[in-house]
């Protein structure tokens, strides 16, 4: 029986369990959803449920899934279902809207629900250890503020103890490592309502390993002959309307700027300003079409290669907006390559591998590539989307790579490759994105002379290879519980004295480790080493090193890893040459 | 006699010689300006005067002059004045608009102009050689675009013919020094009309360069425990109106983003998203309260350095916009310093150090400096304007630097240091800045915990060392007429193959450069020697390396550098020792 089966069936059974508790209960819906089920009900003012009377319903629900209850499939015609349902305004309201003359109900022993299905025959089929009940939680009905609040139950459903025990796991494990938590308790960013939803601000320690991440980018993009662009982030509407975002994309953009309003005024003859319309740009490519054009290009000076760190705007409801991973503003590792066809294979093949390649220099190794083709409606030629696509399928199979095809799942533009990295709870993130696109290189008239001296219009690939600093940022949190690599860390050092003593060969430690370009942080607050060393395990600074009477005596350093502990007495040099071959 | 006189003299005596030469001439006004003086006027449709026409006019003024006329004021009734120029319908308003009963002229031989003066006595006062017509423009009567269109003769005037030829062939070395031009020819920027007024695209060669001085303030900033941030660039709409911008500042401020605007449909029920209302920032400082306040500070920790190269946005007319020097949007050097009363003045000596310092790495040795004191409006308390201005006088006085007071201008906020950097025209240009602000620290309630455990507000202040990306990199251009130190060049080093046969050679050599981080580029065109080298001198590249059959025999490279041509033949590894020690 398929897992989302039980879980709808679940749903039921918790149903029945609540009106057998609560016989005035109210009955809204209850579907399953991802790794578990709810449903939601309405309580009477006198009797409501509360948080500890969870057990119970769970108590009860096992009850029910032992007596071995059917569930059995009726149609009936919507006058019988009305009189069965009488007593439950929300039934009611769901068959009056719906359209058919008859409809389908699951009779499970005493308990009668309006349901489509498919469900279970029998509660044997569920493991009575497999589910648990989750949380209470208010839902107004069919999601709209102004109906009645509802109460939610949620429970969680496998098809066995074990498997449940391992979700429940994952999920404790998943809520250490949640990057908002360790984002704050490490001081790496800011983000509250006050500044603006989805708007992070990158504190001090945040900024380190962004510009830590930045380095490496412009040296990994500089040496495969990318050239760096800075653009403004906004621009004239009408960019956005030639490149088609405004009229396609709109739902996702900031809404215009509007300047120089003082039209009217103008009219009267008192202000000489004409009105100008301005959008937040939510990509880059416009910026970039408009620097390709900026003089006449060749076959031989291609391919061009534009990389910029563009911070770019896109609205996103404020529901759905989630720490790092999902904001309103984020700076794209954004580039554009512009070929001929000739070179169009090698430079795929290029970008795959060094797509690979860096993800694997931050420690991601495993990930799900995802080819996406042709959707109905399509900019460009069919003859250029079958040659990109092929090339596409040619780099992964040449490059012995196992990708999912999303037949149709292509973006009007081009067809693209996405690589999702797999973190080390396997779950899967967005990172790389190769697109091919068809559409702007004809808006914005892109050409070069070719071998023949005739002007032909170039391909143009976007890409970003991490994704989106902010993203990545949040990803490498999480898949690391905070405990970054010894590159990425904020703090890479701790220098911790003893007492007040031993400060001053503590201070020339520090400035050892800075003049060798680490980021040392020398604590040197009248606390205990203990809480110093604790501090400096909840910020995950790679290694700390203690220094007391023992250490200014030999000259020596003793050295602590994050989350090993105490690694011995070493010297200076030494330790720094280790640090560096890291 | 000042010379601003004489050049209002020469207004009266150019319109004395149009009148003459073009006696239906209507007469606009004719003030002085820097520089020089002009003259509006409105010819007959039959007899208009164009641009050759002004040597005569020109002529006839030297005529004028040299006849030694009196400057004769005189006050007369307001009717008898609207008799006098009954046929001068602009003067005819000019009288009308007048409040008082009189007005006063002045007479010059056989010309009356309505004036208030102050003139010259006699002609004899003016150098005839000293004064040139210099240009033609339209321009609107009063400068409202409602009125008719007249004529304005621009003239330039100095005391002697001496001056007047510095000042032209200046004007001159100005032009061929223009960044709008030079950055155009040397591909630095593009900046038009279809993406946006006032907003520059760094090409990639421009990008270079601001890559260079980026770097070298990461560098320089850290060095002295600048922590870096980076904040988005729009933020709450009550971010700007608690720091007081919206209400001070909103006229160079674009208009705010509203978004959920779908509220109408929200209050019917079917959108659950509110009226959110953001601004681009004109400045960083309300998110930089937000890092200082986003933990309990004590005297301990701070001085507190935030930097940040924020991208800020600021709308300005129009017509105000100049190439990169007066954009709307510009990325600032941006900081705040957050301390005690006590490190203020060890804080305030070490930014004037540091901004002269980091000026003086890119060869700005020559500045003029000002003091702006306490304006009528202002906010914090007078004791610490005191405290502050003292501090600032009494830092300049300790590092011995020359300053003119500017009583009164200070920002209502604070009181400020400017530094106005001379280049090689003697022109000024407006780069770092040094402000206390004693408002944003009370209106975010920013605190520290002083040695007595209390809460305290701290001293607050914002700089900017070079300014702006974007202004700087324009007043580098224009100071170096586009030949930027070494360390600064897009391309460092041209390498040109004399011919095909050369082009191994060459790659070998251009790779050795790369391998050593020289930015070297490769002209393996087909095209002479000398029109490479003349490229590369319209680029400015400082080196380019010629190698041929000689070159290749010896295993050696032939220099030229820019502007002094052959340097003569060397080894390679030695050239390159010698530019890395430049």
């Amino acid at each position: 029986m398929k897992i989302e089966t039980i879980r709808h069936s679940l749903a039921h059974i918790l149903a029945y369990a609540v009106k057998e508790l609560y016989p005035e209960v109210k009955l809204g819906m209850g579907p399953d959803i991802e790794n578990g089920f709810y449903y939601d009900f309405e309580f009477s003012k006198k009797k409501s449920l509360k948080p500890e009377d969870l057990s119970r319903v769970e108590e009860k629900m096992k009850e029910l899934i032992k007596r071995d209850i059917k569930f059995v499939k009726k149609t009936i015609s919507k006058n019988e279902a009305k009189k069965l349902f009488k007593d439950q305004p929300y039934k009611l309201e769901l068959i009056k809207e719906l359209t058919d003359k008859n409809v389908s109900i699951y009779i499970s022993d005493g308990f009668i629900d309006l349901c489509k299905g498919p469900h279970i025959k029998n509660t044997k089929e569920i493991s009575p250890d497999g589910f648990k009940l989750t949380k209470l939680a208010g839902a107004y009905w069919k999601g709209d503020e102004e109906n009645t609040m509802l109460t939610r139950i949620y429970g969680t459903a496998f098809n066995s103890k074990k498997e449940l025990d391992d979700y429940l796991l994952a999920q404790i494990e998943a809520e250490k490592r949640d990057h908002r938590m360790l984002g704050q308790k490490m001081e790496l960013f800011l983000i509250n309502e006050e500044i603006g939803l989805g708007l992070p601000l990158w504190l001090p320690k945040g900024a380190v390993v962004r510009k830590a991440i930045e380095d490496y980018l412009y040296k990994e993009l500089t040496k495969e002959d990318y050239q760096w662009l800075y653009t403004p982030h906004i621009g004239s509407r009408k960019l956005w309307e030639t490149s088609g975002h405004w009229n396609f994309y709109n739902e996702n953009m900031y809404p215009p700027l509007e300047i120089g309003q003082n039209l009217e005024e103008s009219q009267k003859g008192k202000v000489s300003e004409i009105k100008e319309e301005y959008l937040l740009k939510p990509m880059n490519c416009p910026f970039h079409a408009y620097v390709y054009n900026s003089k006449i290009r060749s076959y031989k000076d291609l391919p061009i290669k534009f990389a910029e760190l563009g911070t770019v705007y896109r609205y996103e409801k404020s529901g759905t907006l989630h720490g790092l991973t999902r904001v309103r503003g984020f700076t794209q590792d954004d580039a554009h390559l512009i070929c001929t066809p000739k070179q169009m294979p090698e430079e795929i093949e290029k970008l795959v591998r060094h797509a690979l390649s860096m993800l694997k220099d931050f420690g991601f190794e495993e990930y799900n590539i995802y080819l996406s083709t042709r959707p109905k409606k399509y900019a460009g030629t069919l003859k250029k989307w079958e040659k990109a696509t092929d090339t596409l399928k040619y780099v992964l199979r040449k490059l012995k790579l196992k990708y999912e095809t999303d037949a149709g799942g292509g973006v009007f533009y081009g067809p693209k490759i996405d690589i999702k990295i797999k973190d080390s709870l396997s779950r899967e993130w967005q990172c790389t994105t190769i697109q091919f696109d068809f559409n702007l290189p004809e808006k914005f008239k892109m050409s070069y002379v070719n071998e023949r001296g005739k002007k032909e219009e170039p391909y143009m690939i976007h890409r970003a290879l991490l994704g989106s600093m902010e993203r990545f940022f949040g990803v490498l949190i999480e898949s690391y519980a905070g405990a970054l690599p010894f590159w990425l860390s904020p703090v890479q050092i701790e220098v911790i004295p003893v007492g007040a003593d031993h400060i001053k060969y503590a201070e020339s430690i520090h400035e050892e480790f800075i003049k060798s370009g680490i980021r040392s942080e020398l604590n040197d607050k009248k606390e205990t080493v203990s809480k110093k060393i604790r501090e400096a395990e909840i910020q995950k600074i790679p290694y700390m090193i203690v220094v007391g009477d023992k250490e200014i005596k030999e000259g020596s350093i003793r050295i602590r890893e994050r989350e090993k502990g105490d690694m011995g007495i070493t010297e200076l040099h030494d330790f720094i040459k280790r640090i560096k071959m890291e």
